[in-house]
């Protein structure tokens, strides 16, 4: 880490990432410093976090919001992330929202601690290659991810297969029928992780762990057919990697997101940080191993499939699914209807190849309304 | 690796250490070059192998053999660890044969593959002070001991904590009663690892476990309170580390020595080679982890605590260990009565504190006599 103080911005610092990046930054007072806070909507916890880290930089959606008695300056999204007072962003916003600062951050050079999914599944080609041009360092904050960077780090070689590990979700071994009647109050309900309501309905169907297949083939420059996804429903491996000569590193620890969000920060090094749990291994007395019902959850192949397609499927998978969600989240349909509906809008899109951020754009656009004449359709 | 070739020299190249290097290189003709063979008595497959190898530099026990129809020139084990034409010295030999050669190679600054525990338990002190002085990289060969310095390797603060597993042995949740009748036959039987006769033994009354926390202090430089032993039967995970932010780090594989071997000898790149097994996950169902039975099996409290104490202890343990488990072997006491001769004869013991190499094998031999005086004296 060196001596300096890094100065990071937190996009998204109301949410359930950007909460608990501020709770890692909290407790280390002296390795981090806050600059630039952006949330959506919920201002009244953006005001809390704004007095008590006094940033700089400010973002908030509402415009005609003012923050009672704090002095900042209010910047757009990117100009926060390509800000030269900036070191690290945290890109912990939620949906597509991530996409733009991302790109803003990595094409300024800047290390991106990156928390959102769609902006590496919707446009992995386009970030992959800014990061590279620009040096700027991607360090993601999923826990798998961090695992498998933990694992590859300093490895010589390339590895051979990386094995993304998934709880399962809440429904694991559930008839689809059973599934069916699945009500939202049950799929917000995560067994192992406190998480967002999206993430964890995508966790319930599996979308989420395809999410990070195509995540993970970006990060990881690996081919689809070398990751796996295995089930794991304690959750105390978060991934693991295979080299050469057949040896796997795994990364364990209880689930719980600061570790990955610190560990994304302080990179290469690590900090002592006493709120981070320990794994009691008096306490762990059996590990468990399935693999995954690609029938039952049938979202985790469709994902994986539109990351193999690539152009502009992913984009189109995002958003499908992000409205889907929602439609289950507002009781319009069921939690299995989702999986078709992402499925249908895949199989009416016209793919762009290697699509330009105006085409993933474009595609993410077209999806959204697609679904919906399809639910309203399917209505009638 | 480089591209140039390692010369190494394989001492025990008959016992299953080593036997189990020369498949490696077997496997891998051009990398690694076998210079240098040494063999105790097991003349008959040191001749087959020296054919085979053609290696420079030959060392075996019987002065009167002769290998037929090779030409070699005839070393001390000490002579052929420093030789210069050797890059890597593979010890491995059995017992406090190893200790010598193994000093003489880190003098002489080679890479060393270490697979025999006692140098270490016995030395470590002289000898991880002597490799320091003279930039001799310590390789363990140790299952375990290659799992530690696999998730060490690169990250850039120490370890918090290693976490040593044990398959636990043949006789796990036997009773003292039980374990009392245990014949040579049966204890010979380790559930998932092949080795030679003293290991297995050793592994069976969890001695061997006790023996590798002390490597361990030594190899890791990490005090004893940091080690904790970890029972996990199915002897996937070879050991754990801990970091200061919580993070633990496993590394996994079916039990093979060939890996750890072949990674002792490719560090700090990996190699591919088919002939080492691959985890198949949907035949991995579960690991389980238990705490090991301190009471049930008393050499590892034993041998920690020697280890604690430090000095010229933990060489009396090793001798009169060796002893013991011969003694078993030669069914002359119970698998149990190994515990008690040891901690007899540790108790007896005038210990050296910081002692030379003179008193280590000075302390060795009076190990060896005062097991056998005790066993003598209770036959009476």
């Amino acid at each position: 880490m060196g001596d300096t103080i890094k100065r990071l911005a937190v996009l998204g610092s109301t949410g359930s990432i950007g909460q608990q990046t501020l709770e890692v930054v909290r407790a280390l007072p002296h390795q981090f410093h806050i600059v630039g806070l952006a949330a959506g909507k919920n201002i009244d916890l953006l005001a809390e976090q704004v007095a008590e880290f006094k940033p700089r930089f400010v973002y908030y959606q509402d415009k005609k919001a003012r923050l009672a008695d704090a002095e900042y300056e209010l910047l757009s999204l990117e100009d926060m992330a390509r800000h030269p007072q900036v070191d690290t962003v945290v890109i912990a916003t939620s949906g597509k929202s991530g996409l733009s600062p991302t790109l803003a951050a990595v094409t300024a050079g800047k290390t991106v601690a990156l928390a959102n999914k769609e902006s590496l599944v919707t446009a992995g080609e386009i970030i992959i290659n800014e990061a590279k041009r620009n040096a700027a360092q991607i360090m993601p904050i999923d826990s798998e991810h961090s695992a498998i960077w933990q694992c590859l780090h300093s490895e010589t070689q390339k590895a051979t297969q990386i094995i993304l590990t998934a709880s399962g979700g809440p429904f694991r071994h559930y008839s689809t029928a059973r599934l069916a009647k699945v009500t939202v109050e049950q799929a917000l309900k995560h067994p192992s992780w406190q998480m967002g309501r999206k993430v964890t309905i995508d966790s319930a169907t599996l979308m989420n762990k395809g999410l990070e297949v195509i995540e993970a083939h970006w990060l990881f420059d690996m081919p689809y057919e070398n990751i796996k996804v295995l089930i794991h429903p304690q959750s105390i491996i978060h991934s693991m990697v295979e080299f050469i000569d057949g040896s796997i590193k795994a990364q364990l620890s209880y689930p719980d997101m600061r570790l990955p969000i610190q560990y994304a920060l302080s990179y290469p090094g690590r900090l002592a940080n006493p709120q981070l749990p320990r794994l009691d291994w008096s306490a762990i007395n059996n590990l468990t191993f399935e693999q995954p019902d690609f029938d039952t959850f049938p979202c985790l192949k469709i994902a994986i499939e539109a990351g193999r397609r690539g152009g502009t499927y992913p984009a189109v998978l995002c958003a499908a699914d992000e409205v889907a969600v929602d439609l289950f989240l507002s009781q319009r349909i069921k939690l299995t209807d989702i999986a078709g509906l992402v499925k249908q809008t895949l199989e009416q899109h016209q793919a762009t190849a290697h699509p330009t951020l105006e085409e993933i754009v474009a595609a993410d656009a077209w999806a959204r309304e697609k679904v919906l004449r399809i639910t309203s359709r399917d209505k009638r």
